[in-house]
């Protein structure tokens, strides 16, 4: 095995680049993966643009497809050479925190079991996945074999975007008839209206003014697209459920606006499901919340992440009850990342999500 | 019968008075009520001071303890004389929100449903319960029993003040073992504790400054009561849980102060549940919700209404599994109503709870 | 309006005979329905058998589509003249049990408020909707309004069928991604396969030997459909889920060897989700059940009624996400009612359910 | 260190013996304690009859109760000398079960992630801790450090009897005012009341007819205890609910005599909780079952467990909600087990449970 790999390597506020870094020890629970496909997602633009620190020199990237080239003293029941996709989110499974069902605020090595965003390691707090190979922690927690007949590209939104996205439907307990609203139809907002329709919602209305993602979010299963450029997107809603409201409002932006609309469209007792990374604090509007009477649920989540989870969400795709092959739009080689970067940053040329091959 | 009755009306923004009115028309599904005890409200001085809007004229008061004294024409399973409580919370039981569930935000009359903070009617869009008689609408969903043994005064917390703050601790989920912040010690957050005590929590944090509150929430079952005016309540409550923070924090005054510090309590993955009536626009600051990424709920919660749910409190009562007596401080008679008024806006003399007879 | 109506009547065990009665009086809370279109539920069957007592001389039916000929003096919210449904199972919306959310178990008129299967009243308890007029009890509760543009024919699986095979699905708490097996693809078990796809979950296995039922399982969404006659049920369910077993087995049929053969191929932790009536004691196989410590669920569910209920099922049918068309095979007028039960107790002709008009 | 020690194993059926073995080396996830206090279950005096079958030579036992004597390699976050408790059942964290939260299904090993009872390793599929020492599997999700102040009595019954006891009350999903029967009120059973207490039950009805047991019921929280051998208890429950019913019945026996009186108190759409260990098939009565129609629940609960539940069951003991000191009632050393056995697994002398110490 080479004793170098490359590596897009977060160097400052502004700038990502290819290095060149050694391949990583395996401790006796990590597992090496040879990565044959990943992706950038929205967090990724964040931390490039230093709008969510992370420390100079990490890799980053956190949605690996892979090969184990690798596994660890104590690990058992992996092999090496199989095929697996871990988590954006890698739980310890040991912690108090994952004890306790809450395995993306995973507490592992603090006194009480118990970290904000803790979960979340890959390109985070350690190493990421853009890159020739990455280093899983916990491995038994997390890889996830891939069933035979899946493609890289079939499985590569599972550890992130399906599960963020679907994690929103169910967190906004949606059930068989429920009237939904989707702000943003970005992949995490589109997979947000794959999951409402998986759940049985029988009103999806979506909210969104690029004409390529209303289009895609009307082929996977939206029943109305707004375009909030055209229209008031929340005097729309309102009409478009008779003045009563949505069971459930899912925000996959991470702005006030959209935030706000979810509240004032909710009917009283509904549910504002929560998936944007918000860079402001954020206002409740007095009456959108009915003084604080209406019976409202705010819920936010984090991508949920572990093996189960990812081999869940494989049998989705497996089972072809969602289709999300139109959100891969781009495909670059890891040489070519940071001019992936810079398409998907801008948005350019409707881009949703780009594959990464090595 | 008399026709006339005496009744605490609004008069205008400041102005609450005792005034001679007709007693009211029994409809089909209504039953009439002589009030045998009833009492103020925080919610009443809300209205009486203009910040909650009502119409002029209004009678108001939500918490009934009484006798039926007739009984509407299709109304069946009660009988003239029987005594009875009804909830705040009067809700009709048939409109689309009670049967999903949602009876506080009970929408029958309205096309859809579902109306906001519709559940709550007497002393609110229909005349309330401060004089000798009630006119209690859909009695047959709402009327309750009061069992044998039981004095007025027993049961009389629980209209409104033991169902909204039992109501947040259940929305809190709160589970055996957990640990529970509850900020404000007035009647209602008292209430919460007590609620927080009743379902397993074993470590209670209480949060308040007046003498009088502490010393009941100590009694009524507070692991810890923290007064904000001598030290800062959320590294206090940080400190007591050893740096993890609460499982659960319930907000029972309506204050941004307040609310924000719960969510500053809060462990990741950790619920605030709030109970206040607020006056404006809150804020959710960025750093204690993750940037939404903290798996937090925040659930509101109107009080739940309801003859089953009167039933089960004035089932708490008689077990003696809380003792609530201490919250009643003051006796007033009904034609002295503008005193107690007077007496319970300023928080006079540790008042908790004034009881109010004929 | 004419004194008289037509009216399938439960005469002795063996025979139903339309007989001409009275029209009902109508009651301050009730409605009166002329009915446009009905049908003949499993459950009939078993009366006409005597295997389900009921009274002699009772009309018999649950299952009315219809329009408002007459409303009581208190209703509120209908006119005369408008199409409705109501569900097999007609809640009070005031008893203990339907405050409780408990509403199949409605104990209107009992001391405490709870009585086993209270709720389902219409050809049961009262008169029922095989005639050519309905009484509907406590009609603000029950009646839905058809929305425009749908069939009787379209929406008349909704106040039975759909509610008890959705409410099966519902029961088992399915998820995005669950492996589930439905056992018997009857009515109602197609329409727990039909709940189950609505639920998001990717393995649905359905178990059936009727040649016509196979095929429309397979329509309705199944992803295998195992013969029991042609292999052994359990383990081509277990080989399936590749020795795991399923989250969640419906059992939609009342015998013993379909509600063991559920226990037998649940994954440990799994869910029984029974709709089934069963006419016998039931045994629980101690291997199956793990001792008792496989932390397994059985759950029953009553087919959920009420006007919000019934409003949600025709959304789902408006949004066309289910198309159950294929279920009505054959179509009666209510003058052969008798030659419809021949067809349908007999299970002749591929019947699933037959539509009665008058 | 030494490098054998004394163990309590089982021999055939009908005996147990102390013997000789060699302390257990230790794997990279293992823990090895040294006992300092255990103690006898009932399933181990089913282990030592044969009726539950474990392999010859086993060491028995699974509530330990000691100190850190030496880590495994790949173990962090504790110090060799720490005083620690782990639970009966001992979940690895990274099976597919437990991370979908079913810890005591952990199917660790397996090629899907699930087995049947699989959490419970200790002295059942692993050696247990009737002994001087005992390796504890995956350490990190395991060992729970005993809070200072708490002796090893107090904290004895964490590891299985008050899980398994408060968890037959959470899987009831007692709420605030329900009525609960209790069958049966040996040490789990006495645990199952005082969980329906921290919940918030507040009628408590506990069946039993040992007299020292009676007392202690009445003790720890139960309201009413029915002696079965005096009345009829599902008359006098029936009697004592004014004809209603439990909302939750917990079975803590294991015989269909309990299992089939726990259905008989339900009403209708209440829970029955299930803790027993049974030895035969069970019966479900057809009327008790409202022929499946009665929307009723059975659930089964294997002892929850895992560091994060020793936690929160030692949080309880700390703050002295539940005072469970009265269950232990016998000493014994080690050395003297065999007598020990013989003590409790006749019951004599009002033994509820004895501890251990070397």
């Amino acid at each position: 095995m080479a004793r170098f790999m490359k590596a897009a390597v977060f160097v400052e506020p502004g700038r990502i680049a290819l290095e060149e870094r050694p391949i990583p020890e395996v401790g006796p629970l990590d597992a090496l993966l040879r990565i044959t496909t990943t992706t950038i997602c929205g967090t990724d633009v964040h931390i490039m643009k230093g709008e969510y620190p992370v420390r100079k020199g990490l890799i980053i990237g956190h949605e690996p497809v892979g090969v184990i080239e690798k596994l660890g003293s104590a690990v058992r029941g992996y092999q090496e050479g199989q095929r697996v996709i871990a988590g954006a989110i890698t739980p310890s499974g040991y912690s108090n925190a994952c004890l306790a069902g809450d395995c993306a605020q995973d507490g592992a090595g603090t006194t009480h079991g118990w970290k904000p965003i803790g979960g979340w390691k890959l390109g985070n707090t350690i190493d990421g996945c853009q890159a020739e190979f990455v280093l899983v922690p916990d491995a038994m927690a997390n890889l996830a074999p891939v069933p035979d007949g899946l493609t890289d590209e079939e499985v590569l939104m599972c550890p992130d975007i399906m599960s963020t996205g679907f994690g929103g439907a169910e967190s906004g307990g949606i059930r068989i008839g429920d009237m939904v609203a989707v702000f943003a139809q970005g992949p995490i907002g589109l997979c947000a209206t794959v999951g409402a329709r998986l759940m049985g919602a029988t009103t999806i209305i979506a909210v969104e003014s690029v004409q390529e993602r209303m289009t895609v979010a009307r082929h996977l299963g939206a029943d109305h697209v707004v375009d909030f450029r055209k229209s008031d997107a929340v005097a729309e809603i309102m009409r478009l459920t008779g003045g009563r409201g949505v069971d459930v409002a899912i925000e996959a932006l991470g702005t006030q606006q959209t935030f706000e609309a979810c509240l004032r469209v909710l009917r009283p007792g509904g549910t504002l499901s929560s998936l944007g990374v918000y860079s402001k604090d954020l206002t409740i509007p007095l009456g959108a919340f009915a003084a604080g009477l209406g019976d409202h649920r705010i819920i936010t989540t984090l991508c949920p992440g572990g093996k189960e989870r990812m081999r869940r969400l494989m049998d989705v795709v497996a089972s072809r009850r969602a289709d999300l092959k139109a959100l891969v739009t781009h495909r670059f080689k890891l040489k070519d990342i940071v001019a992936a970067y810079d398409l998907f940053s801008h948005q350019r040329d409707g881009v949703l999500k780009v594959a990464i091959t090595p």
